[in-house]
């Protein structure tokens, strides 16, 4: 089985300012298809040490990943360690220098000169597109081993990693294990509960394997089989797959890339239904984990954002007295608001959110952390679920948005399907 | 100065499952004290590879810092393969031991042979005690360089780097310098605008330093400066700042630890100013922007979510007629977007985005990435800005979103604050 080593670049991540996630996407791409990583290293924007880490690498594997230093900038300077590492001068490629200027016209922004370093290559360098942004990557061999270079952000080297480096590899070295990963994504389970349910399952399990990773409010339990083929190892997960149902069952709500939001966009797609939201604490973030799906506008009307009180009143419809008597927080209004926001936005169902998000406006009665999550349904029934778990601002925001799509999650989940 | 490595140990990390904070976390800290980090590297639990990687950080640091593999299990390797890489036997610490027993009699638990690795150390180590977990620490001297072992856990390692292994490193290697780092934020430039502004001072510039980290639409200034003391090094900056400033100006929102959502916060309300939202293709985010705000209810009075266009008619008061002429992406609508929510709302501004988001719904005209934000002032003065990114649909509408704030920011800088 091919070797890897990865290299990650920048001065950023050694000064201590930046986590680095990308060894992490990068490493997990790799195991898919069967790769080892035996090391990952870390070295800042200096070309002489860019160098000599890829030589060090190039000496114990037979891929070499770096990530970062691609930039148009003084200080990107992967291109040229890159080629120095090889023995090879950098060339300009003319389809990117072509695609650069696309970009920059695009913009209606002039090309500063800088930017056309972006289109040098280490001679005999194959390009990988970038469409997320002006930085290409590329892979280069030599001796026999490759040396892979893709771009620091995220957003830029995820995606290049799974269109271009991954299948490049996966071309090039045949590897002879194949790797499958499914992942069960569960809602409205604690971390500890989940544990519990299948803790010896999780100490048994060689292979396949089962992991959890928790995200606030989300549990994911991750099955990976190793095996021959992919089709075999495929096989090992659709057998195990049943027996951990059968002991998470009722909170798994989806398989793989999926999101709440995004489950939820199609149950309410399969029944017809359209939705609305009303939000006060969380300011627009639970509208805008439905926007987020592509395609929300087969049902998704949008909502409002009654952050005073006043705007309670004027947009949802919730009367000043209610408001007066129970107060802004509380089981009374976040019923209203659904309501409200269900007939203002002429939806189906609605979701509305409010509580003390904090850090200051707590008081002994209504605690930092304290949301009430309405949910109002066809024909006018409502139901509230109250939260009370203490956090940052940001921490209380999210697990309300969370909590809410739980909800609906649940409720839709039990309604059978509208007629075709 | 004192060069150090960081060596982090885990196959967790090389398999993808766990992405390492500990690097960062550790860097920083010795980023403050004056130590320089050239290299960070990652190996699995192997104790060939720990020592190897082990003996080759002595030969390019004075100190090495290793993160991991302290744990009672079998794969916890690192007590030996730092032992082995200098030399030394593993001995029994008695001191170690107790702690341990008396750890394991306070849990009521029996202590398991293995945890009893946990109390050996190679000979001639000092013990760092972990009241956090029952891993300890050591350092090791050798050669007049410095080996420190740490526990893997952050809540282990963090109190233990901090109390311990900082002191000790500050203690032996008598740092001659420190560190002030002070970061403008900028709006409204790309990351090669700034550069281009810039480069001269960014190549000349040694001590302090110049570098730019971008995020999507906002591109950070970071000054670093060394020098005996911490007021010394304060000192530089406040003499570069004005000069970087100078270059800069206008589009530089903050310093520091702020954010362009809190800046406008604070302008609105020395302005005595208040705020609303008409939202369609950032479907909240905008408003999720200004609650995230600590005090954001002191002037943000909420918004409409106007995604579908019956929407934008039923909130926002947007005619029907002019969606049909101009379409609802549109300057047209924009604009009275905005004025729509400023008028719902009550408020004295109003931002709107209105756009396709995509990756569906997209055409020649009107292609996937146009995006019109509008800003509405008082008196009834009405702007609207063309944006034209390509992208994914969460890059579009964060874009978006930057470009509100932007905007806003912008305008809000050049009015004369409210009479007290």
């Amino acid at each position: 089985m091919a070797r890897a080593e990865i290299i990650t670049i920048g001065t950023e991540m050694l000064l201590g300012q930046l986590v680095d996630t990308n060894t992490a996407e990068i490493a997990r791409a790799l195991f898919e298809i069967g790769v080892d990583v035996h090391r990952e290293t870390s070295v800042g924007d200096n070309e002489v040490r860019i160098a000599v880490a890829v030589r060090e690498g190039l000496a114990r594997a037979e891929i070499v990943i770096c990530a970062g230093g691609l930039g148009p900038t003084v200080d990107d300077m992967t291109r040229g360690a890159i080629a120095a590492a090889v023995g090879v001068p950098l060339t300009v490629d003319e389809p990117s220098m072509r695609h650069l200027e696309a970009l920059f016209a695009r913009l209606d922004r002039p090309m500063a000169e800088n930017n056309r370093v972006q289109a040098h290559f280490p001679q005999g360098a194959a390009v990988f597109e970038n469409p997320h942004g002006s930085a290409p990557g590329f892979v280069i061999e030599h001796e026999g081993r490759a040396i892979l270079a893709l771009p620091g952000p995220p957003r830029e080297l995820f995606p290049m990693l799974r269109d271009h480096a991954i299948p490049w590899i996966e071309g090039r070295f045949e590897p002879d294990a194949a790797f499958v990963t499914r992942v069960l994504r569960t809602a409205g389970v604690g971390e500890s509960d989940l544990d519990a349910r299948i803790a010896d399952l999780f100490r048994e399990q060689k292979n396949p394997t089962i992991a959890m990773l928790a995200h606030p409010g989300l549990v994911d339990v991750k099955l990976t089989a190793k095996a021959e083929t992919r089709a075999g190892a495929a096989a090992m997960i659709d057998e195990l797959e049943p027996v951990v149902r059968a002991r998470l069952g009722d909170c798994i709500y989806g398989v793989g890339d999926v999101s709440l939001a995004g489950v939820i966009g199609d149950q309410l797609r399969s029944l017809a239904l359209t939705l609305a939201v009303g939000e006060s604490c969380t300011g627009g973030q639970l509208g805008a984990a439905f926007v987020a799906v592509p395609g929300a506008s087969d049902y998704f009307h949008g909502g409002c954002i009654a952050y005073a009180d006043q705007a309670k009143t004027s947009l949802l419809g919730v009367s000043p007295d209610l408001i007066e008597r129970f107060g802004a927080v509380s089981e009374a209004v976040a019923a209203a608001m659904a309501l409200g926001a269900q007939a203002a936005l002429g939806a189906d169902v609605a979701l509305s959110t409010t509580g003390v998000a904090g850090p200051g406006g707590g008081t002994a009665e209504k605690p930092v952390g304290l949301v009430f999550v309405g949910m109002a349904l066809p024909g006018g029934s409502v139901r509230v679920r109250r939260l009370d778990w203490p956090g940052s601002r940001d921490a209380i925001q999210r697990r309300a948005v969370i909590a809410a799509l739980t909800m609906l999650w649940r409720e839709l989940a039990i309604r059978p399907a509208a007629r075709g």
